[in-house]
Order: C-alpha cells, then sequence, then structure tokens
C-alpha cells in the first residue's frame, strides 16, 4: 500500500518554511540563515538544500509569497463583512495589526517589512518579492474599500500598509499598540471627506 | 603648544559613528558589525573599543541618539516656516522623507526603524534607543502642528512617523517615491476635518 503523500503542512520542507518565516519575521534576512532554519524547523540537518536547492533566496521567496498569501486571506475573512463601511473596514485593518503584534509580544512583525530593511547589493533579488506581498495587500485592501472611488480606494489602501508597517515598527519600540489604534482612527476620519460623501451617511 | 582638540567632526570616533550610521540605516544591526564600522571609518583597527567600551550596543545607542537629533534639527529648519498651515507641514515631512529616500538611491532608511525589526532578546538594550528616536520626532512635530489642539496635534504627529517609517520600506521596495506622496496627501486631507475647522481657512 502506497504511504499517504505529505501535505506541505505535516512535510519537512513546510516546517522549514514556518520556521524561516517566523525567524523573518522576528530579524529579517540576518535572522533567518541557513542553519538556523534547519535548527528551528527540526528537519534533518542537509536536507534543507533538497528541498531548496536556490538556498537562502528561494526560501526566503516562498517564505515571503506565503505570508502574504495568508495575511490577504486572513484580512478578507475577517474584513469581508465590514465591506461598504469603508472606515470600519480601516480600523478593522489596524485591529488586525495589533493582534499580530500581541499573539507574539511584540517580538514578530512582517517579514517583507523586515527583509525590505536588509536588502543590500547581495540580497536584491528579494526585493521583487516584498514589494509583491504590498502590491498584493494594497490590491486586496482596496477591493474592501468600497464604496469609495477606485483611485482613493488604491491611495487610502497604500497609506493604510504604510501606516502598518510603520505602527509594527513603533509599537515594537515602545512594547504598546497604541500606534496601531492612532492609524486607524485618523485613516479612518480620513475617510469622512468629500470624496467619501457619496458613501453610507456615517 | 597644546595641539588643538579634535571635535567630534574630525575624530576618529565621529568617524566610527557615521559608518555606525550608514550601516544601520542600510540593514539594520547585522550589517553594522564592529569590524565593519572600523573598516568603512578608516579608523585604526583596534581603536573602536577604546572610544566605546561597551562596544556594539554603546556605538548603536549614540549612532540612534545622533541621528534622532539631528532629523529633528533638518525637519525644524524645514518645516518651522510652514508653522501655523498643517497640512503644509504634513506634505512637507513626508518631501523630506522621499529626498531622504532618493538621495541614497533607495538604499536607507531610518536607523531606527531598521534596528527596531533586527531587536531580539540579546539586543532588547536598544529597544528604548529605538522608542527615544520616534518620541523626540513626535513631539517634534507635534510642536509643529500648531494651531490644531495638543490632543489631535500628538496623534496626527504619531500617525505621521508611523506613515513614515513605512513609507520608506515601501518606497524601497518599490524603488519609488510614490508612498511618501501619498502619505503626505492623505494624511494633509485628514485634517481638514471637524477639529481643524477653528484653524486658518484653507
Amino acid at each position: 500500500m502506497a504511504r499517504p503523500r505529505l501535505t506541505e503542512a505535516q512535510s519537512p520542507r513546510g516546517d522549514m518554511l514556518r520556521a524561516a518565516t517566523r525567524l523573518l519575521r522576528q530579524g529579517g534576512l540576518t535572522a533567518a540563515g541557513m542553519n538556523r532554519i534547519v535548527a528551528e524547523s527540526g528537519a534533518p540537518k542537509g536536507s534543507i538544500y533538497h528541498f531548496f536547492p536556490d538556498g537562502k533566496t528561494q526560501i526566503a521567496r516562498e517564505a515571503l509569497s506565503g505570508y502574504g498569501d495568508r495575511a490577504i486571506a486572513r484580512m478578507r475573512e475577517r474584513l469581508e463583512s465590514r465591506k461598504g463601511d469603508p472606515a470600519a473596514v480601516v480600523r478593522g485593518y489596524f485591529e488586525l495589526g495589533a493582534e499580530a503584534a500581541l499573539e507574539s509580544d511584540y517580538a514578530m512583525s512582517c517579514p517583507a517589512g523586515a527583509v525590505t530593511l536588509d536588502l543590500d547589493p547581495e540580497s536584491d533579488a528579494l526585493r521583487d518579492s516584498c514589494h509583491a506581498v504590498f502590491d498584493g495587500i494594497v490590491a486586496a485592501l482596496a477591493d474592501l474599500l468600497t464604496p469609495l472611488p477606485p483611485a482613493k480606494r488604491r491611495a487610502l489602501a497604500g497609506a493604510m500598509v504604510s501606516a502598518m508597517q510603520g505602527a509594527y515598527i513603533r509599537a515594537r519600540a515602545a512594547r504598546d499598540p497604541e500606534p496601531f489604534r492612532e492609524a486607524g482612527v485618523l485613516l479612518a476620519a480620513a475617510i469622512r471627506l468629500p470624496h467619501a460623501r457619496k458613501g453610507k451617511p456615517r
């Protein structure tokens, strides 16, 4: 009888990706060295180059893209029901950030942010991966910001993603979730502007 | 005759601090190793522990605090004349960010942001230094945001600093200054809100 095929969730490959993501979220590229990924994943030493023949760049790329997909899925799951009320979507988005920061006791943030701030000429291949994470989140957020007109949605979504990255930083430095709340209140208030007058009355 | 005393600007100590700041801005804590600081500063090897007996933590602390002071001075110099017109202060603040990002061809950002995302239990002593940089900038910005009421000034300044940190990240990932412009436009627009009605007519 054939052994059941391991899904990514149970495989050593999946364990390595999860360890890489955790380390990237904690300390960016330099925290996610190959030896440390292997050690933290509990996978057999040497297997990492079997699963990721292109080494650190490959594992970081896959970890970033997987993180982006999961962040978008989580956002949609939590914010879809607020669609039509952009101020509520804005506040909800920053609540998600505060939860994620508290969950790790301020030890982790977005891996794309941490990696971007580590980019140097040797790691420049990862720039596109980081950009793709941000772009994907901006697009998914913009979708949720109806009934604002498309250009306003995109601009607001972009500012929200910037403010979120910065809130992760300031909250981590202060060990305080206030920057998330602050950004949520301010950007939600910015919606009650001329361009939002066509939206539902608030 | 006594030799003239070297000022920090001309001293090997100053060279090391400048090299450390540059490296922290490029890649955070891990980019700013002691050997690399010495190499980039051109200072004699071995002299770094003479000037910074507490090693990397000491040099990073001093580099962060010096950077914060200079950032505040630069902000005041450029934005003081806009005092009384908070929307112009907001836009000017993000223009400064875009200039700094372009100046280094997107290779550098705020060292406090990069260090915060590298913090781990071993480097936790630097958390306060990062927090102090952000706090100092928030307070200086809040001062510039008259005639908004003090609580609003502080909240807006906090959101501005978060959005700036995130704009540095997104601009670096995209090699595009748009996130600065986007944040400036959106946060400036947020000022035309009930709490700003007492300000000058726009």
